[in-house]
C-alpha cells in the first residue's frame, strides 16, 4: 500500500470542506496529515462556528478559530478559513442552500475557485446533523463537472465520516481506504487542539476517534485507517 | 439498557444456524452468551465442516466438531449439532439449496421443527463467502410465515455478521444492537477453543474480533456490542 | 407473539412524535393502545398545527386541538402537546430545522429531555409530506447517541408510517411489525375522533386505514398489525 | 384508469413466466383476466410441478396439471404449458440455470421465440424461494435487449408479486399498478381451481390474496388492484 | 414498439414540471416531441428564472423567457407558463416547499388543477442541483393520490434526467424508455432556441444531449431515445 | 486528468478476470491499454469458452482463443490464458462456484497467488448473465483481505461492465472513470480481432461499445472513457 494515495502526487491541490470546526480533524485528519507528509497542499474551508453552549460547556466562537488554526497546523494544513464565523448564534445554514453553493465554488481566501483543487473531500451524505446534510449538498453541487474552459473541476470527490455518523438511515459505499498509521499521532494531537470540543469518554472523546480508526484499519490489516466514500474517481 | 434482549424471556428458545463451525461465536457469541445467561435456550444448527488445508494448517473434521462443542459449551448453548459432516471434502453446499431448506426446516435434532425457536440468528445477506450465501439464503426461506396449524414460524429473525464480513458489496442496515460487554470474556473463551481457525493476528485473530466488538460498542457508549440486521421483529 | 413489544416492560416510557395531529393515531395508533394497556406510559409530542382550508373543509386551530386531545385519551396516552399551534398558517416548519431540534430534545412539557423515554417512534423517512420529512430529519438527528452523562438517549428508535405514505420514492425496511388486533377498536375511536380529518372514503377514510392494518396483520396471519422501521433497536 | 394497459393493444401478446403452476394466478391472475378481456393474448410458460408431500396434502404432477389447465382457462389465457413435470422430485431448477434461459427463450410451444410478445411477465426479484429466485434470474436474461434481426425482445418487462413475497430482504421499486376491480371475481375462480394449493386460512387463502389486492387497490382508490416491479417500459 | 407511449391516446394531456426554461428540453424534449405530434396535449409549468451571469454570459429574465417560449413552439407545446420570474435574483426555491407545492396544485394557468393531466413529467429525485432537488420533492408530493372527489391525481408520473444529472449520488431506476428518434431533429431545434444556456461544447452543448441520447437510443437498438423514473404506472 | 491511473505506478500489476473472450475488451479495454501504456503489467484470466451455436454463427473454442490472443496482444496484455476451454459445452460455471473461487485465487499461469496484483478488475455485481454473476461472486470472494503472511490481497478492486450490462435490476455505484480516449484506437482494433463475436450493429457492434464509451467520456468532458464500480480503493 505504498502507491499514491488516490494517485496524488506532490504538488497537487486538495481542499477539504468541514462545516464546523473539528469536522476535518475527526473524519479526515490522518488522511490529511499522510497527503502534507506526502508533498500534497491541504486548504480547509470551514463554513460557520458559533457561540452557544454545548455539552455543557460553552463555545466561543474566537476560542474555537484558535482551536481550528492550532489543529490544521498540526495537521500540516497549507491554508485555512472560517468563512462565516456566527457570534450572535442565528445563522442557520440550512436556510442558505444557495449561498453556500457560492461560497464553495467562489470564497475568496479557500474554494474551488482559488485551491482549483485535484482532490475535493466532504461530509458524505449520511450524516445525521441537519448542518453536515446542508454542507453536504452545497459541496456535492459545487463539484459537479464542467466542460473545457468552464469552473475547476476536481477530478477526484470523496466523502468522510463525522463523528456520530454510524447513526444513519442512509446506506454508503464506504469503498475507498487510507491506511493513516503513520500519522494516528499527528491525528490525536489535532484532536486534542479541541479543548473545548472532545470529552473525556463517549462519541466525542479521542479514545472513540481511535477505536473507529482502528477498526476501519482492522479491516485492512494495518493498525489504523480512515475510510471514504469515492463518489468521483476520474484518472 | 436492561430490557429483555429483543424482549425474549426466561424460557423461551432461539436457534442459531452457523454455516460452519466458528462462525456462531465470531458473530453472535456474545449474544448468545447473554441470552444463555439471561436464561434463554439457546440451540446450534451448523450446517457443514470439512477435512481441508486452510490458512496453512490442517482442518480435520474430528477436531473441529470437538472445537464446536468446546465453544458451544462454554457459550452456554442447549444443544448443537454439525448437520453434514463433510470428511471427503466433495460437497459443495451451494449446489444444494433444496436439502438446505429442509435441513434447517426439519433436521431431526436441531431444527425450526424441533426447537420451535422465538427467535432465530441466521448469516446476513452481505458475507462474501459462498457457503454463507447459500446458508442465508435457505435460512431466509425456511423463516417465511406460515399460518395457523402450519409450520413453526419465528417471531424474530436477525442476521449476524461473519469475521470478514465487511468486505461486501450488498449494503445491509445494521439497526440491531446488543451490548455483549458482561460476556465479552465468556467469547473469548469460546473462539479460544477453535484452535485450528483463529489465527495471532489479521481478520481471523481473538484481538480483531475484540476490535470490531469494540467499535460496535463505541457507537452504543459501552465496551463491546454485537450488531445485527433485523429482518423480523414480531410482536 | 405474547413478548413484551420490543422488549418493552411496565413502567418503560415511550415518546411519539406527530407532524401534526392524527398522525400518531393513523400510525402507530394501535401500538400505542397496546403499550399503554401493558403498562407502558406513552407521551406524544405533535409539532403543529394550522388553520387552513383542507380536503374540502375548513380545519380550525383550536377544533383540532380538541380532536388530538380526543384521540390521545382514546389510545391511553399519558400526556400530550401541541407544541407550536399556528392560527396565521404562516408557519413552515421546513425552514426551522435547528428549532425543531431543540424542540424534540428539550420541550418543557414533552420531549426526550422531559420524558426520557426508552422508545422514540418518529415519521419513517420516506413520506412524501414536506413536513413529515422535516420532523423525520429533526427527530432523528435528536435521536443520536450520547455518551455517559450526556442527553438521554433511547434504546429503540422506530418510523411509523403516514397515511399516504406508500406514495414514495425512497424504499425503508419495514422489518419490524405489532400485533394490534385486540386494539383495532380503539385505533378506529381515535381515529373517529378526528372528526374535520378523516374522510368516508379515499386514503383519509377508516376503512382504508383498516386494510392497510389487515393487509400487515396477513402477512403475520393475525387479524391487524402495524408496521415500522427499526432505525435502532439497543439492549 | 381507462387507458390501454401499459399501452397494450387488442392482438398484441404477453407471455407469463411462472416457476409453478398457481404463481401466474396469485400475482398476476387479475391483470392477466384484464388483458384478456381487452383482446392481448396471453401465454403461460409454467416451469414445472412436482409430486410431493407440502402443507400437509399431497402434490401429484397430474392433479396440478389438471389446476393449472382449469385455471388458465378460468382467467382467458390463450394457450399454457408445464414444461418440466418432475413425477420422481428430483429435479432441482436452482441447478439448471443455463437450461433455464433457454427453456424461456425458445421452448417449441410457449416462449419468447414462440410467442413473441410485447409484454413478459415475470417472477420479481425479491421472492426468498430459491426456485422463484432462479426463474427471475433465468427470465430476466432471457428478456435483454437484442440488435435488429436477433431474438425477439419484449418491450414491456414486469415482475410480479408472489404470495408470501413480503418476506423479503430485497426492495424492490413496486411502481406499476392494474386496477383489477372487475376482474376480482375470475381471479377468485382461478384461485379456487387450486384445490390442493389453496388453504382456509393463512398466507395461501383466497381471503390473504384478496386482502393484498385491496390493499393495492386503496392506494390508487379503487377496490382492489395488482402491482408490479417495471424493470422496462419501451415505447 | 408502435403501441402508445405508456398507454396515452390522443386528447390524453400531460403536464410537464421543468425548475427552469431549458429543462423540459433537454430531458423529455424529444418525448414531449413525440407525444404532441400523437395527439397527447403537452402542458409546461416552469418555475422560475432569474437574472444572473451564469457561464460567463448573462441571463436576463425577458430573454430566457422568449427562449423558453420558441423552445416549447418548436416541441409543439399546447400552453406554458413561468410562474415566478425572478428578476431581483432574490427567490430562493429551496426555503418555499409549502409555495411549490401549491403552485404545482393549483396554479390558474397551467398545473395538475387546470390541466387534470393523465400524466405528469417531473425532475428525478438525483439531480444534484438544489433548485431541483426542491421542484422535484414539492412536484413529488402535489402527485400523491386523493380519493374520490378529491383533487386530479396523475395516474402517470416519470422522473426526467438534467442535464448534469448523472453527477448524482442517488441511484434511481431509470426503467422507462421513449424512442425519439423520429423526433431528435425536433429537440435540437428546441435546444437550439436556448441561445443563452447551450455552449458549443461540454455537458450544456447540443452535441452532449445528442450523444446521451443515442447511448439511450443504443440500450434499445434505435437512434436516440430519452429515458425516465416511472414513479407510477397506474391503468 | 494527468495523475497515475488509481495510483498505479511503472512495474505494478494487475489482474483482469473475464468470464469469456472479448468481456476483458468490451468493458475495461481502453483501461488495459493505457494502463499497458503507461508500464503497468496487466494479466488477463479468462474463465471459459465454450463450442457452441451463438448469434447465427458457430462459435469454435479454438477459433475462440486465437481471437482472445490476438486481442489481448493488441491492447498490451503480459500474459492471458483461458483456463476451461470447453469443447463439449457441457461445463455450466454456475454449479462450480468453489473451484471458480480457488481457480482465481491459485491457477498456476494467471491467478492472484502468480500475479500478486496491486489492482484486480472483476465483472460488476449487476451483470444479466448467469456466467457473468457466476464469476463476479466466485472474484469478489477471492478478492477478501487477508492478514500479513496471508494470501496476496489486492490494494485495488474495480467491476468493469458488460457490453448488455445497462440491462440490470441491481443498481451500482460507477463512481471509478479512465479517460481511455488516447486509447480507442487500440480499444478498436482489439473489438475487431473478435471476428465471431462482434456484429455490424446493435448491441455487440463496435459502433455501439463507442456510443457507450463516448457517453462515459462526455460526462468527464473529454472523448472517450470507461467507467467501473470501485469495490475497494487501499492506499
Amino acid at each position: 500500500m505504498s502507491n499514491p494515495v488516490f494517485g496524488l502526487l506532490p504538488g497537487d491541490r486538495a481542499l477539504v470542506v468541514a462545516p464546523h470546526p473539528d469536522d476535518e480533524t475527526i473524519g479526515p485528519g490522518g488522511t490529511i496529515a499522510r497527503l502534507a507528509a506526502e508533498g500534497v497542499e491541504v486548504h480547509v474551508l470551514c463554513v460557520t462556528v458559533r457561540t452557544a453552549k454545548m455539552y455543557g460547556s460553552e463555545s466561543v466562537t474566537s476560542v474555537r478559530a484558535e482551536e481550528f488554526a492550532k489543529a490544521c497546523a498540526a495537521l500540516g494544513v497549507t491554508d485555512s478559513v472560517i468563512a462565516w464565523p456566527d457570534e450572535t448564534g442565528e445563522l442557520d445554514i440550512c436556510n442558505r442552500q444557495r449561498a453556500l453553493v457560492d461560497l464553495i465554488e467562489r470564497h475568496e481566501q479557500v474554494s474551488l475557485a482559488t485551491v482549483r483543487p485535484k482532490a475535493l473531500f466532504i461530509p458524505s451524505a449520511g450524516g445525521f446533523h441537519q448542518d453536515h446534510q446542508a454542507v453536504h449538498r452545497a459541496a456535492f453541487a459545487a463539484a459537479r463537472m464542467h466542460g473545457p474552459g468552464g469552473k475547476p473541476t476536481p477530478s477526484i470527490v470523496l466523502g468522510y465520516r463525522g463523528v456520530e455518523d454510524r447513526w444513519s438511515a442512509l446506506s454508503e459505499e464506504w469503498w475507498a481506504h487510507v491506511d493513516t498509521s503513520a500519522h494516528w499521532e499527528t491525528k490525536q494531537e489535532a484532536l486534542r487542539a479541541y479543548g473545548t470540543q472532545m470529552r473525556a469518554s463517549g462519541p466525542r472523546s479521542v479514545e472513540q476517534v481511535r477505536l473507529i480508526d482502528a477498526a476501519a484499519g482492522s479491516s485492512l490489516a494495518v493498525d489504523h485507517a480512515e475510510t471514504f466514500v469515492p463518489y468521483r474517481l476520474a484518472y
